[in-house]
């Protein structure tokens, strides 16, 4: 069955929203922002081979693809406002079409950020996705930048890490890993949770955060740089995924240093934070780890158990350099 | 030379914004609207193949990407705010970036609106381009909403039509249209001109409008869906590309009604807006021609010199339904 761009939209992509929104189905949407805020925005296109597997669950897809900005809105601490989705297809399919929406829109419905609008093509080479995620900030809240992290500001972690890392080495054919731990891990990497609650009550608390998209190492260094700092982190205050202990050490390591697709939110604290922020990991029942500090010293040292110091490279995920998928 | 994605954020897409907006290099943007305004935004997604030649003038098709947005903007009266660019590439050229930048860059500035972020990713099969195109309305102002034209409003149209498709046309191969055709034509298609400052213009003078992006007959009927209306137009009054006179009669009615890539406002206003919007027309220097006029009768009807009234089926450009390029 082909569908027609204007009966996709109609169909699948045409929820109502509030009064007082003008939202799908004009040249662009409009709607207010809360008194007193400032517009937070970002946007991350997804491709299919490349940020997705062609055989994905649509409604996998349809959360990961809103989650992923919705992360990003975290990690600045705003609040979602409203979203558009951008969808290039080879060939409609209204079961796809219907599973995806709903995976789009239960995610977009937890955070209350409305879809109120986007764009529906024809894609003669596979599936691309593209999101922008709209927030708000208070006027007068710096928000997490990355740039405001303060030397000796502890270092926080969101959740744990790693297990994205092996799922998708197991979707992508790593025999070491076992069906169990996939089965065990899958959702990390399909189903990230983004830490829009988590965000938001930073505010008071944190100074600079960062989500960890691209592997811990590489999107520490970029809040390192950016703050002009370095940083001491401890391996074993690390938040290893669970399941994650039995493996090898090399893979651990990669997993949980360089492993992408995390969504985790990384932050830095002063040290009178710490009891709210242990007092807000309850609140909110996500882990929250304190992993080391931040250092006048450049550059990332990464202290193991045995005495040893390693100075880390940053070595995550460079979407032109590292030729395999990144799921 | 390969680039890395960062690198290619920070040689290409990272110029000065304003103080005040934060930037390309967060998580996410961050700008505050101006007093009094509403938030608009819209985003169009562009696919090599599909939406652009692979040997297009990256300059052009960097002034297209964002000029189809605006064009969604000044569609609704808005005027640009910013904008977020995603690009997947599969091997990031310094030259071809650099032109791409340029390009887009251009237009950006010409509008005031700053790219403030994005997201630049690997792309395994083709050039895919997203923009997101934000702009403000005043409070209180209705704005041109595709719902908001009225019975017995002249129907309106800016510049001319025709030119985009038939310079696609030539580009397809078609040998119909020679290659000084081809010339005189190519920029409508390559590198239209936002109504930017027509759109906004017409806040106080007009009801309706959409811009013709995928033809005449289907834009418009999109029109008087919304505005529960029907609407005769006069052939001899539709604004003609200047060189298409001499093409044959199909060719011309084709391109004129059903041509996508126009980029043109059509817009509906009250008669007492007639005096008021033509000399809009010699203030901007952007010929404006009234075409027709809405009805009460539903439907779409062409009349042509000769007392002939044809009754128009929407056939312009559906994404998923015409297989050939669309330029």
């Amino acid at each position: 069955m082909t569908l027609g761009e204007f009966s996709v939209i109609a169909r699948f992509f045409s929820r109502p929203v509030s009064p007082g929104i003008l939202g799908v189905g004009d040249d662009a949407a409009r709607l207010s922002l809360p008194p007193d805020t400032d517009l937070v925005s970002c946007k991350d296109l997804l491709i299919e081979g490349r940020h997705f597997f062609s055989d994905v669950a649509p409604a996998t897809l349809g959360h990961k693809a809103l989650a992923v900005n919705l992360s990003d809105l975290a990690a600045m601490g705003a609040k979602p406002l409203a979203c558009l989705l951008g969808i290039g297809l080879t060939a409609p399919c209204p079961d796809w079409l219907g599973d995806f929406a709903d995976g789009f829109y239960r995610l977009a419905d937890q955070w209350q950020c409305p879809l109120i609008g986007g764009d529906t093509i024809s894609s003669d080479f596979g599936t691309v996705i593209s999101v922008t995620a709209l927030g708000t900030l208070p006027k007068g809240e710096l928000g997490l930048r990355r740039d405001r992290g303060q030397i000796d500001d502890d270092l926080w972690l969101s959740g744990d890490l790693g297990g994205a890392d092996v799922a998708l080495r197991a979707l992508q054919g790593d025999d070491k890993i076992s069906p169990e731990l996939l089965a065990a891990t899958r959702e990390r990497l399909e189903r990230p949770e983004p830490r829009v609650a988590l965000g938001q009550a930073l505010l008071p608390l944190a100074h600079a955060a960062i989500d960890v998209s691209d592997g811990l190492a590489q999107d520490l260094q970029h809040l390192l740089k950016a703050s002009h700092c370095g940083a001491e982190i401890q391996w074993q205050q690390l938040p290893l995924h669970p399941m994650l202990q039995t493996l090898p050490e090399n893979i651990k390591r990669l997993a949980v240093l360089n492993g992408g697709d995390a969504y985790e939110l990384c932050f830095t604290a002063p040290k009178r934070s710490r009891t709210d922020i242990e007092q807000l990991a309850i609140a909110l029942s996500i882990p929250l780890s304190r992993v080391g500090s931040l250092t006048q010293a450049p550059g990332l040292r990464l202290h193991h158990g045995n005495g040893l110091v390693e100075s880390l490279s940053a070595q995550g995920f460079d979407h032109f350099k590292r030729g395999e998928q990144h799921g």
